[in-house]
């Protein structure tokens, strides 16, 4: 029976194993730009094309950002037109709708729209598709909508129990399937009503939390339960101004809901805003791409800074995401005591591992106290998924680690980049930096081909039954790529691929 | 795109955007007066239209206190007559309740009275409108009512689910509706079945904890989960007698909810009644107005002293509550460990701060402590709404700092308005007082017009950058204008606007 | 307005306001004997007949100890006869129920009976009347039943929201009405989905925690929530093994919900049963019928100790559960740090305040703390339901103390009451005892009338604004009835009474 | 009265009680193995065979393990046949799944199989039985199952009120009764929505929390409500990776639900899996029989080790789990304090207590500190249950301790086991080993015989009165049988058993 494992293994993530929603889109983690972050409800058509030309001329297509979405806010203040019609406010896109679509599918793009299963969108801006779910999702096709973000507010009481949820959002899944047009469809219920277990059922993914704010640690009251009773998975107010550690704390115990076609949400990144470190930025944006999340760039690309930007086009990261197995990361390690606290009484560290499809390991170390830290974790507990206490196969091998931010671009390269004037200047620059393009090389292929823009550099080995020790600085994150080292006539036993194959199972 | 902002500011605060109940009223907060924390059941036409003629004469009315509401207890203990109609008790209102209507009306008051979603009133005085909101909303239409405060007691069974809470105010929303009369509804929930959700969409305010009583932090058994967990959003059980303190931390993660049309409601005000001290009574006041609770003063005003009445009228706090903008403050910091504790092991600090119409930021700093403290927050905090992490650039501002109660009429003045005879006598000290007339000049054109009476007096600056330091007494709170330094030749970022713009925005 | 105030109160407690089931019965906590907690499942004729003959002869019906309730295991284990209908077991019951029925209403007592509603009893013994209300409420009135005890075992997953559970315990209530005999309504879902809002609409008293057991302070994992988190109100396990002490911490918050014909349920009683020590039983007493729970004694009375019995025949003690002003003692404090902890890491004082129909108020000192302590409780803790921070004007009155466990009865006259073979001889010692029969003087009269066996004994004052230091042994409970002292020419403020009355209302 | 009660005991057990679902099976814990802890989707008629084999070769199926269960993954990928119809995996399965079940049943074995009440089973491979229940069941009777695990993935959000998952649950269970074929039911809907409430009314066992991995200890983030509240009974986040310490502390409030035909499921065994040292998996094992869990083996026979296998073939422990008094254990002490802590700061203490057919006591003391313990218990404390406070008529007698691991098979006789060639060399060892068939002679008839091989050691004796102390390794268990020691004309009193009756009701 063994030669069936690796085949196993790929039906599971690919293919003959019947997957969730079932439409074939979201094979991997959807990734683009959304308006909201820096934007909110300062939304136009000009925003729209400005930014989705800068993501072309800076590579960030072929990086894999392919979905240009429009949040909230779009719609004419007065409402729905006389023929029942959600309608764009005329002065913010005056050549229409559907324009933009088809200006965004001729750079190769994806357009998303946005509305809400309630009777206003979130900014009562203006009305909500709330019973409206046919009407509007045959606009959103005739539009040439290829996602939609859909929204909670304002849901007239329908809420509190997960059927009463699932049939408000089945409504639109339902609708959107009928339209004839495949359309993405991203949940956005902040967790509520444990859409863990069922978000897979009709949606292509689904927020977990509260919304996101610019901030890695800072505890804010709005951020549902988080002063009170931090990360309690029951609580019933999610809130916004989450901040990257309180996501990060509220998703661990569903990290292990995300499969191929359906998608844990933890919100659009905050990378380039203005309010972390280069090194906060860098943890946020790796355990982003670690755990699965879809990947929507929240930041100003007209004016994105040099560090902002070398940090969204790490193919090695990138990877991380769209690798083909299709599972997260799950913490393995956890402490808060005796790590340094800072002014809001924070400070603890994680250690995040999850399998890749290759069979390399990948580790996130991330500090989040208030000094720098030796932090250590054993190769135990790194493979822990695979047999506890050290009985994991795996960990009678040697390991190499690779650290996946050690070939990050160069700010001159970047800035030079920003700098160029023509798209000849921008190609000449990427090409010799080395750049990844993933519409011509899929990640899957490139790590199939061991391509080392994918692989970061390596820094050293864990021996067989060690311990691993790295120092990680204040509010920041190592991301390694573990690789076994393959000793002469050795056969790794396929019992641990069996066991790994165990977790195709998810209890939901 | 720059030009727009500013006018979808107002648009989103005063029209265009969709409203939630859509009613008109309650744009800003709205203030009155209601018997209940004073009278409970001893009710009567006397003690409403006494109570109306001494809000007219001390100029309450005029700074804005023009609901008298008539609380529980005022049935006929019999119950409904044989049409099934809901009548007042005869010996209490010898003249009808439609009297009473007209009185008010003529004073220039709006008149509220009070029903229960359930079997019976709370007070079991006696039925409640249940299954009967056609019938009764009808009723109040005809006698004239331009307020509904409408309870949750004997509901049946009909709770538990945001649904099954929904459904059962929703049928008296509709019913008022369908009077043609356009009546004010204040539900009464205690903060039940997350009305934060869904109470805008069906009425103009709600309740969202227990029953206030009259003490600053006392913890008390009988207001659900005060003893034992203290402040957990997800508590069954709101019960009464929650102090001041607790129901701030109640509201504290929904601070954001409230918006022009539908407002949270944090009880009606204990100022007056004797048992906290003056500066409690102020601070729970000035809380009140910023957090944009309805104002409804519940003590006796036919006995009310000099201090709670200067109190009371102080336009400075007043224009927090109807300020245009229309948005609460929410908590930007909260100290528990190392603040003095008292008796029952209470003792905390708080800051609070919020955006105003003309761009000044309101800043209470509160300290529950058991002593005198210094407190102490830097720019960065009170700005956090704007960026985290000090990238708001209100940050690189200079801010002059008024204090709001530097201006609250003298014991004297208000000694001798309560003695005064005649209306002419108290014409003319309020006249000599420099007391506002809201009727007059509403609030947002005298903020327009930087009205001296609603900005207090400048005490300090704080610097750019700079964080701001200030001695606070023992069960006390600070309450702070910050009003920007222009300084030659810079122009304020629209950024900022635009993220500010963003909180329009609210996860529900 | 001021004359109308004594008749109000009386009003709420006795006519004129609607009252919640309304069926008349129970206007005080209902007082009895359950065979339960001594005899579990073996239940038989002989036993309840033997058992009420001792109920009368030891003075205790006349006490107002008039239920007599056959609880689980009564019926024919084969289930219902061929026609639907539940049937004793004959074996058990040879002369059949009315038989039992007539017996114990010749000797003037009523009779109480049990079932579920769910599909089996609690004891699977054998059929519950689930689907069947209309059926078994005739059976029960044919019996001549005059309480049943419903509970809420195997419930077919009709429970967890409100509705589900009102809807299946309203099903035999309004079975039960529709029967034409008037039958008390017992419920038994130990506080589940929020009983203590709707308990009342439906039933005469409803449980309010898990199965009482004969302990006073020990945590027993089977009482849920108690070991991980004691008195959580959203506990969704309610079990069963509570101690007194839990229970008590669990309807803290809800002790205002009791009103006249509609009581909380605390179980019924162990006092007797041989697992707690003579002052934890008095305090267990003293607690259940300050907190007005039903009275139901739950020990073999045919075997009954003299301590026990002088207990359970204290009037004095008695009469506070059927003070006619019908409400509950609140907590006004309670502390746990500081206090000497037991082997189980359990240690904690209590101070219950109520008021009492005459005026007086009733205080509870619970130590439940290791070692024996001196408490101390101010008048202004004791009176803040009439205002707090001192403000109720109670606080400025002198206060005469009552031990009302002063006149308990002797070992020796209970030993000869126990010893005595003859009615006569009883009669005799009882009329030496001074023992008090309320089936001739109503506890009302006797509280108007001053009766000195229902007050204790003097044994202190407080003064005006004073506090009240007083040692209270461990695991034991002082007992005060305060009693104001009045002053020459003074006139007891209205304000005060007015707030009373403000407590009618509940929120629900 | 005396005489009739062992003849109830003995009817509450077995007869004329009316017996929740009522099919007649599982009146002790089923018992057997199933493939998943150890193969996950890596199944096939091969491995069953062999297997089957294994467990007959090995004496196991004659000490009880008569189930072989066919978990997840059996289906063919592509889904159901075009008929509708459930279809096995050609590849897997080539002589069907019917010639499985006959070669079982030849075998002597009980052949069960899995569904999922959802769209897809767990590991989405293929379809759930959600909507096709009465097809399924059919397929199922057709093939000759006997026993369904039925699992809650996928469930289309019918979940989070006990109605919607009772509803999903109760259709299965209606479809099998109505095939003809009497088949066990299993649910698997780990705990969720009050579980313990209904499980018995529709099935023979219910999960009662996430799924079991191979750790004695470890939190592990995705066991829901683990790292950040353990054992919140209210947990909504069941999840994976629980520990078994995690599993006892959340089963332990509701250990006592479980009855005679309807078990409380802890999930499968990890003995023999290699994550636990021998002791672990000894005390896991013995837990699991103690607490009436389902006992199914979860390793792979073909490969499992001698100490695994005397773990798993210990009768003395086994006759736990099939008492005919069919009750678990209860938790009687739980000791954090003062407990060493392992590295995730873990470290607790527990005795578990219960009663016994014949009127034994079985006592466990876990030690899950991080070194060797002293560990006491009084007489008092475990026979609590019959009278708190050492009110149990019990405690005045003398208890013989029993070790009921001191006669585990040698490893030497294991091994030889392990190593036979022949079914007859294997006769001829456990014949030799004094091996215990209870196919032969039942385990209810050699505990009425005492015979030795179910009753350990004599090890000590605890004294009336007494306190036992016992040295317990780190992360073990000592497993004890107390047997009361009789004097001379002593007769045990009646109301001890009385009072265990009690325990037959359970509140739901």
């Amino acid at each position: 029976m063994a030669n069936s494992h690796s085949s196993i293994v790929i039906a599971a993530g690919l293919s003959g194993v019947v997957s969730a929603i079932n439409n074939g889109l979201a094979i991997t983690p959807p990734m683009g730009w959304n308006n909201w972050n820096a934007f909110g409800c300062d939304v136009s058509e000009n925003l729209l094309l400005s930014t989705s030309q800068q993501i072309l001329s800076l590579g960030l297509r072929d990086l894999g950002y392919n979905y240009v979405v429009l949040d909230d806010c779009w719609q004419d203040p007065r409402g729905r037109d006389q023929n029942g019609k959600l309608q764009p406010e005329a002065s913010k896109f005056p050549s229409g709708l559907k324009s933009i679509s088809d200006h965004l599918h001729r750079q190769g793009f994806k357009y998303g729209m946005y509305s809400s299963a309630g009777e206003m969108t979130c900014a009562r801006f203006a009305e909500g598709s709330l019973d409206h779910e046919v009407d509007d999702a045959n606009s959103f096709a005739e539009w040439g909508v290829d996602m939609l973000k859909y929204d909670s507010c304002y849901h007239m009481g329908r809420v509190g129990t997960p059927t009463a949820s699932f049939n408000r959002f089945k409504a639109m899944s339902d609708a959107l399937k009928s339209t004839g047009r495949n359309i993405l469809l991203n949940l956005c219920n902040w967790g509520e009503d444990l859409v863990h277990t069922w978000g897979m059922s009709i949606s292509n993914s689904w927020r977990i939390t509260g919304d996101i704010y610019d901030s890695f640690t800072r505890p804010d009251d709005l951020c549902g339960c988080n002063t009170l009773s931090p990360g309690d998975v029951n609580c019933v107010a999610p809130g916004t101004h989450c901040s990257v550690l309180f996501i990060l704390n509220k998703v661990a115990p569903f990290a292990d809901r995300s499969i191929p076609g359906g998608w844990s949400d933890l919100d659009m990144l905050e990378v380039g805003q203005g309010g972390m470190t280069d090194e906060e930025y860098k943890a946020h944006f790796a355990l982003w791409a670690a755990l699965k999340s879809p990947l929507f760039l929240g930041n100003d690309l007209r004016s994105v800074s040099a560090s902002a930007l070398t940090i969204l086009n790490n193919p090695a990261i990138i990877a991380l995401s769209q690798d083909p197995h299709g599972r997260s990361v799950t913490r393995v390690q956890r402490d808060v005591v005796g790590v340094p606290k800072d002014n809001w009484g924070v400070g603890e560290t994680h250690v995040w591992s999850g399998y890749l499809h290759n069979g390399d390991q990948v580790v996130i170390l991330l500090n989040a106290g208030d000094e720098d830290m030796q932090m250590s974790v054993s190769l135990a507990e790194i493979f822990v998924a695979f047999g506890p206490g050290g009985s994991a196969p795996h960990v009678k091998s040697d390991w190499a680690l690779h650290d996946l931010w050690a070939h990050r671009m160069s700010d001159a390269t970047a800035e030079a980049l920003l700098a160029a004037k023509t798209e000849g200047e921008r190609s000449r620059l990427l090409k010799k930096a080395n750049w990844y393009n993933a519409t011509e090389i899929p990640y899957a292929q490139g790590l199939a081909n061991d391509d080392p823009r994918l692989f970061g550099e390596k820094v050293g080995v864990v021996e067989a039954g060690g311990v691993m020790k790295v120092d990680v600085k204040r509010h920041a994150a190592k991301v390694l790529r573990l690789r076994r080292v393959k000793k002469e006539g050795e056969s790794f036993k396929a019992k641990g691929i069996a066991r790994e194959e165990r977790h195709e199972r998810d209890e939901l």
